[in-house]
């Protein structure tokens, strides 16, 4: 079993949304074989996704909501597969996911479309399946963007069950693409450093974060970034865990780090506002009661386990 | 400053090679002036490539080589410019890298064209500039590769200094890749798996490592990596370092893992040799005077790094 973990009920990255991916992908000895296999095998299951939204069946004796179908059911849901990867296989069973132009308006009760986010939060799916959806999220979105050669323009062909796209034409091989994120709290003694992003529901506010640039380490990222961002310079960068988000293919990389100056100069590109808070004030804010309704993004979201964190080290 | 850090000498990613990047990118807030005004400005410096190689001129006199052309230098050396990208400010001057379609068999002393690699062993340039041309150099690389749009195959545009390509028939936004890698080295109490690849040089072991693929946290990423490579089991996973690896455009992130089973079962795909090594044998293999020849890779690598840092914790 690959994915044997004695760690897993104490380690944070195992605590994120999305992290229970259970799979076995084996992308590296995979040859031509696996996904014809996989779409003739009465065992397989389809995770099947209408553009980024995914069906989910709704129990209905509340045993369980279900994302995996059969290949009857899939077909029934509408038949016509655009694109089909092999995500890995679960005790033999092959997993798929495959691409569909259902019309989610019309899906009817016990069926239900949701986006990635919204399906995490509903708590209707276990770790497992948050993880193979997750995965299978970023990898369809790279195919949708990766259907032609960026070297010389040419129609691309997926191999390996999705795994790898070549050119015929000048022989590029692409890889499913993976975004390292910077995520980080920036603290000084009993404070913290966070910000409100323009796009936050009303009262929120969570941790400071941005894409790791080339040439640099993940270190230098979170100092770049809370400096760009806040104006905070940056001493010590501890990590805390990772997080793998479908929005569309990015890995989240969570710090603490502590804040070595004091004043803040927003970026207001990226922030509508960015202030100190208290010990006492953010842990209102995790427990719902914070008296001017001010509060930090649902738990399973890394910045949330990043805040919870550093409160529980106090 | 953005890459003020008061933890530069201590820090473990720090003391990496290519770590020492100190341009100010400050990509989130271009616009499509910036590259124009450094093409124009006579405190412009150049990093020159031919294909995979970067132009070095040795010193005459001792007080160091240099990676950096001014206008007319550049254009001297062949002054045909392909791309030009603009990787950010050093002291308020612009530094940028262009392709040359420079003919390196007719370079003279005191030109040289090195690779990456090749340059940063050499001892030849600073920290400082083997981190902006570790920047350079997986820029480049994702614009040779990224010159048409992976949803609707049209010519896309380099915009923003190169920190983007737009596809100006969708609409879509490219930005630089970075690849994510874990390389680990599983120990268990005196003890430490390391494998050789065929393609090291003879007598050459080293940490394990492989790519993070989507959906799976980087602790999933050691724990399957290992299982795949070695057949070991992972336990405990912590973070040492990481390091921007320019092959193409990597971010290596390291750790020390706690292997939890003993047998080995090689992966004859990627390695042609994997075992145990005691603490003793791993000494001397790092400090060049191994009984049979045996050795790690050079320092400034971050897998010898992982494997120093265990042995001076012991």
């Amino acid at each position: 079993m690959i994915d044997f973990n004695p760690m897993a009920k104490i380690e944070p990255s195992a605590q994120m949304g999305f992290s229970g991916n259970r799979l076995i992908r084996d992308a590296e000895h995979r040859d031509e074989t696996q996904l014809e296999d996989a779409l003739t095998n009465k065992h397989a299951r389809y995770l099947v996704f209408g553009g980024n939204k995914v069906i989910l069946r709704h129990s209905d004796n509340g045993s369980g909501s279900c994302l995996r179908f059969n290949r009857d059911e899939m077909e029934a849901l509408d038949g016509d597969v655009q694109t089909a990867i092999l995500l890995g296989t679960d005790e033999s069973a092959p997993v798929l996911a495959v691409t569909s132009p259902l019309d989610l308006e019309s899906l009817k009760e016990p069926l239900a479309a949701y986006d990635l986010r919204s399906l995490l939060y509903s708590g209707h799916i276990t770790d497992a399946d948050a993880g193979a959806v997750a995965q299978a999220g970023s990898m369809l979105h790279w195919h949708a963007t990766n259907q032609y050669c960026g070297r010389c323009g040419t129609a691309s062909m997926a191999r390996i069950g999705g795994f790898r796209r070549d050119c015929p034409e000048c022989g590029l091989r692409i890889f499913p693409r993976t975004d390292p994120v910077v995520i980080m709290l920036p603290v000084s003694g009993e404070r913290c450093v966070m910000g409100r992003s323009p796009h936050f529901p009303a009262g929120w506010y969570s941790t400071l974060a941005g894409f790791v640039e080339p040439g640099e380490t993940m270190e230098a990222a979170v100092r770049r970034e809370v400096q760009e961002e806040s104006g905070i310079h940056v001493g010590r960068v501890r990590y805390h865990a990772s997080q793998p988000w479908p929005f569309p293919h990015t890995l989240m990389i969570g710090f603490h780090c502590e804040a070595v100056s004091e004043k803040i100069t927003l970026d207001d590109n990226e922030l509508e506002d960015c202030r100190w808070f208290d010990r006492d004030e953010v842990s209102r804010m995790l427990a719902g009661d914070h008296p001017d309704g001010l509060a930090c993004p649902p738990l399973k979201a890394i910045s949330s386990a990043l805040i919870k964190a550093w409160i529980e080290s106090g």
